[in-house]
């Protein structure tokens, strides 16, 4: 039951829960940041020396820099597979272009086309509706329900990597409407995972390396360097890596593993630049980017923001067999490809540049510096519309800028990328001349665009929504300021609709993912310049302000159609009349100290209830402990019974090494085969518990519980009467309940499901 | 005692105390970061509406960004009274040499420029000496030490923000081998625990405005907004102000309070840049920063970082009283001027450039645009080596870059200004053209200005650190690269000694103030350029941990020679063998629920042992609520005891707004008159204590109580047995005595002075 796809339920409701975003579920597990400090773990510290614990420190920076040289490989990875497919697929389609548009037959080069996207879509849907469900989409909202503390099953796991990677290439390649940025964050993530914890439980190998770093607190710090890794691998913003892993996840700020994420995200970006150099045979560049300056920056953009809130990817694909999503994939792909052929077809204002580009930039070296799926457009544009456009044709460089060497890269990936590919004077034609564009072809490309994005964002694909999102506010960002321009006498001021076209998708896709401080300074580093930080961030702000007021974020929104109890910063504002007696849930299920195996296995094995968490108490209820089934499990596993300690002496004592052995992945008490003798044993909990948990008393205020439970990140937390008696506990989904909506506090139901 | 001088101390170690780096002062008061959820509190709170709280929030935003805007203002304000009375110094001494110069007479330029030099700072000396001891140096230590949670007396005034202002004008226009960022930091804070309050003690106003936010809390909150403000706006960079605030302060990671934090950083950059375009008459260069490209850097930078361990600034000022200080400081300023004047004198490497500079930039042009201070050097140079050097002479643009216009502005201040400032081809030349500098020459600088930065950090002035450290690193730096280039035969890939300036100011800036992260992302941000980060990180990181392996930073050294109880991120790592119940202060100085008014002033008025935090119990000495002595004292000046609040039926219930009116000054217990009779008289604490005061057991591992206290910035934990009893009482300085020595774990000892 703890395996429930979270795929079914990100693709849409499932019937079964109507209302679902009302639903809080009980079938996700909690993190726990908390260190269980039993007597086992005491001892194991106490007997360290210090140099132990600086070798550890050490051992965290190894880590750090392997996460940051892995994701940026994978990075690399990606980007070179994917250029080399668009390679040969342009390759095949301009040969067939070639023979066939002389008789005539430009439909079958739209087939063609068709098929070569609808093919690659098609591996990318199957491996992951097939193989792994969960590597779909962007990867993100479950790397933040991670961060925030609680455990989605197989997000982190080595198949989920390679589906993940395989999927956004075969998406990307195949011409979707699709980034390749969030699925890295996702990718960075896993690598995190792997590499920290020094073994592989899909390969079946141990490395016995990294031991200590065997349990949710170290294991949540290093997947937090590997997704501030991932964004920096994704947008050349290492900062913004940072700031997205803290604005995500870390609640207690600790200065050095910031520090060390930072250095995870260096090495990321550095690696990404110094592999994609060499592959571009430019080894000398990788620390040259080329800055690219936007010019100055001075209009009103407020004006623009109102627009993003009606523009919103809904979620609202519905398929749920494995098939038809890979039917659907591969229908969208068809539908993407002959939308855009036909949009070539029928547009005509390509502008051709002036004698002199053509010299300076021959066709053959257009073809290879503007990137393949450019050039790609460009052929099939060419042939149809009989006339040269010399690959400066801006509008299709616009249209087709969705797969690798796009348009958003100019914002978004790794400059020195941009640098390499882009000739300075392309770059420039880009985005400051005015007036290149046709205001009607831009509001086609918006439209048809944003309605592409919106189905693609639903399919069963590996794929971010960042790229298409940045694209389509770029695109009416550009619009608009076209329009102003127009509108307004005196041209000079509204000039550039650059400027519109960087605010413009600043707008946008913060509308779509509410991010703000990241995003601010990932797009700020992403453009390399300072200048634009105020007029983005007061886009950012706006942005949510005015998105917030009708609905969620788009990440937000998946987390509550999956009944994710999520923690957010803050207790709603309006609940201090709400106290831990109220809160809690009551009554617990308590153990003795010395406690019957008997009682043990059915408390475990109780489905109804399924608690994770148990206080240990001394007669009368006095609380003495915490302990958790998955110690308990181990404790069973082993059989640390107090009878047999007794009759067999040489017995091994039972160390933190047998559970971290069995971190994370505890078997279920079903599968532990506990006789009818050994019910009646009784089992000594005393040195496995936590004897020292956190308690709080039952007229603590919520907002109070709150806090104390977010900054520590805990996931039980024991609620006492005067005389430290336990009389409730607080976990995660007591306090991810309360949510302020449109009409006040609103509580959520709990659901089994 | 209170109001003990927190500059004594700073300037040295006062004689009564022997190796107080030993020693922990409990001189300190703590703040609080955890609400006092009393009765009045919840019952505000909950007749709040959401309406209320909305427009809280909003308020906080007005004030995030007046404190960005007055942030921006003062350091605009700086800049310019800076500019314009270096400019009249130059006036004056440029009118004399043309009038002495011919005599022969050039003893009395010397003289003139010397007694100039030495009246400002005479005068900034005075104001800090004699007016306001708290505003010498930086502020950045006692800074840091507010955002850690500790109260240093009149740290956040408006006498010290004067003083401060003034001061370090004086300094920087006095020549002294200073920089005016660092008060930058400390002006911010000032100016946010000012605007956030709504009143000013000092000036007897009280705008009835802003009243929520009197408490520690939300204070502590804005004044990391003010710090992040300061930063922003000495060196131009919002992202990294936000993260020093963070590095710094926040415990608890806010996703509102940084974002509100970024806010009043850009705001404080933008007020900056705008109304210093308009000082320049070129407004709209406000957003069109001249981001300064350094090329290519890939050289192996470790050798270098050796060096800094032995350069260190030493705190070595023993001078105690104000007129004594004041006469230092002058004599210093003196000797900074003879010095320079001499070293200039004996300097003949001046490099003229070729005829084509010559008429680009005539003589009057370039006194305007190299700053004034350069052209004060350079006509003095002029005159005296009978040669005219036109300006260009990089040897002496180098040396005398001290005051606003500096060489090192290049790297660090706002980007805007350097370009408005520096023609492009001098930008260009003192960076990138190698050979330019005598080695002899730099190797000179390096030493005297060394150790001219040593004396004069001592001084009662206000001034940074930052751009001497800067000033000095880049020197080494260039010296070492030219160096390098010229002992390694290919010169072209050792060759551009303008990197290794950049790198030995990034190292040498490191390795006196040891900010990693911070101050990565602020010189990332102020070169503009992320290639560089990688490199500078790097770097920074082995000047950190190479320094730490001799000494502690130089803020750390402040802050252990004050004895402050300053609590890092974590418990030292050999702290587990250590429990609540060793640490904790016991006994603890308990009050009943209902407590005799006499008890509570004698315990009060008790100097010996002087508690801030109360238990409050009911017996037998179960912990029901925690009170403070700040909450007890309004309680005794409004004289709300049970027998008057029954004689009298009409009298006003004490409300929240009088615990706010109160803070933060507080009066003493001495002042407040309790006759005889009251003394008999019962007080009810119920209403006002805290019911709900975090606890721990006594067998809490040390580690354990840290991070709780850490995360919640608390100001007293509770330490209770199985039974809920009191058995001690955890605060601030039970913790911060135990740190990592030579010799594994150390216990400081605690001093009453």
């Amino acid at each position: 039951f703890l395996f429930f796809p979270l795929q079914d339920s990100l693709r849409g409701r499932p019937k079964e829960i109507p209302h679902n975003e009302k639903l809080l579920s009980l079938k996700f597990e909690s993190l726990d940041y908390d260190n269980i400090e039993n007597q086992l773990f005491l001892e194991e510290e106490r007997r360290m020396s210090y140099m132990g614990f600086r070798c550890l420190e050490i051992s965290r920076w190894v880590v750090c820099g392997l996460i940051g040289f892995l994701t940026g490989l994978i990075a690399c990875f990606i980007d070179i597979v994917v250029e080399e497919l668009a390679g040969i697929k342009y390759q095949v389609v301009k040969q067939n272009i070639e023979k066939f548009t002389e008789a005539g037959g430009l439909s079958i080069s739209l087939i063609l086309w068709a098929v070569f996207n609808s093919a690659f879509v098609m591996v990318g849907a199957i491996i992951v509706a097939y193989f792994e469900p969960i590597a779909a989409g962007s990867g993100i909202p479950q790397i933040k329900c991670y961060l925030n503390g609680i455990k989605i099953p197989r997000v982190v796991r080595l198949k989920t990597l390679v589906v993940k990677v395989c999927g956004v290439i075969c998406s990307v390649v195949g011409g979707l409407a699709v980034g390749k940025e969030g699925p890295m964050i996702h990718s960075g993530a896993v690598v995190a995972a792997g590499v920290s914890q020094g073994r592989s439980t899909s390969l079946k190998r141990d490395f016995k390396i990294f031991e200590y770093f065997r349990r949710d607190t170290e294991k949540r710090d290093f997947v937090s360097a590997g997704a501030a890794a991932g964004v920096s691998a994704a947008f050349g913003a290492p900062v913004g890596g940072v700031l997205f892993s803290l604005e995500e996840g870390a609640s207690f700020w600790n200065q050095m593993l910031t520090w060390r994420i930072f250095f995870a995200s260096m090495i990321s970006t550095f690696t990404l630049n110094f592999f994609l150099s060499i592959y571009h045979n430019k080894p000398g560049d990788l620390s040259s980017p080329g800055l690219i300056n936007f010019g100055r920056f001075e209009s009103d953009v407020r004006n623009l923001v109102w627009r993003i809130t009606s523009m919103r990817f809904p979620c609202s694909s519905y398929v749920h067999r494995p098939c038809l999503q890979v039917m659907e994939a591969m229908l969208v792909a068809a539908v993407t490809a002959t939308v855009s052929f036909t949009m070539i077809y029928f547009s005509n204002d390509c502008q051709p540049l002036g004698p002199e580009h053509n010299e300076e930039y021959p066709l053959q070296v257009h073809t290879q510096h503007m990137g393949k799926s450019q050039a790609q457009s460009c052929i099939v544009l060419m042939y149809l519309d009989k006339r040269i456009c010399h690959f400066h044709c801006e509008s299709c460089y616009l249209l087709f800028s969705t797969t690798y060497h796009s348009f958003s890269s100019i914002f978004f990936t790794s400059i020195n990328v941009v640098r390499t590919i882009l000739p300075k004077d392309l770059r420039r034609n880009t985005f400051d001349i005015h007036g290149s564009y046709n205001p009607l072809t831009l509001g086609l490309f918006t439209l048809t665009y944003f309605f592409l994005a919106c189905w693609t964002y639903g399919l069963a694909v590996s794929a971010g929504v960042f790229i298409p999102s940045l694209l389509i506010g770029a695109a009416w960002g550009r619009l608009f300021g076209i329009l102003l321009a127009s509108i307004t006498s005196n041209a000079t001021i509204w000039a550039d609709p650059g400027k519109y076209a960087l605010i413009g998708a600043a707008a946008q896709l913060g509308g779509i993912v509410r991010m703000t401080l990241s995003l601010t300074v990932i797009m700020v580093e992403a453009t390399g310049n300072v200048t634009y930080g105020l007029p983005i961030m007061l886009v950012l702000m706006t942005a949510k302000i005015v998105g917030d007021y009708f609905v969620e974020g788009l990440y937000d929104i998946h987390i509550k159609l999956q009944s994710v109890p999520f923690l957010h910063w803050e207790a709603p504002a309006t609940s201090h009349w709400l106290t831990a007696r109220e809160v809690m849930s009551s009554p617990v299920t308590c153990l003795n100290r010395i406690e019957k195996v008997g009682t043990i296995v059915d408390v475990l094995s109780n489905t109804s209830t399924n608690h994770n968490g148990f206080p240990v108490v001394v007669q009368p209820a006095k609380l003495c402990g915490l302990i958790l089934r998955s110690q308990l499990i181990v404790l069973l596993k082993h059989k640390v019974f107090v009878e047999l300690a007794r009759s067999r002496l040489n017995q091994r004592k039972l160390q933190l090494k047998d559970f971290r052995d069995a971190y994370p992945r505890f078997p279920p008490i079903q599968s532990i085969h506990v006789s009818q003798d050994e019910r009646e044993c009784m089992m000594d909990l005393t040195e496995f518990m936590n004897p020292t948990p956190y308690t709080v008393p039952q007229e603590t205020s919520l907002p109070r519980v709150f806090k104390l439970f977010r900054a520590l990140g805990l996931r039980h937390l024991v609620v006492v009467d005067d005389q430290n008696r336990v009389i409730g506990l607080v976990t995660r989904k007591d306090l991810a309940r309360y949510h302020l909506g449109k009409h006040g506090l609103e509580e959520l139901q709990l659901a089994h499901t």
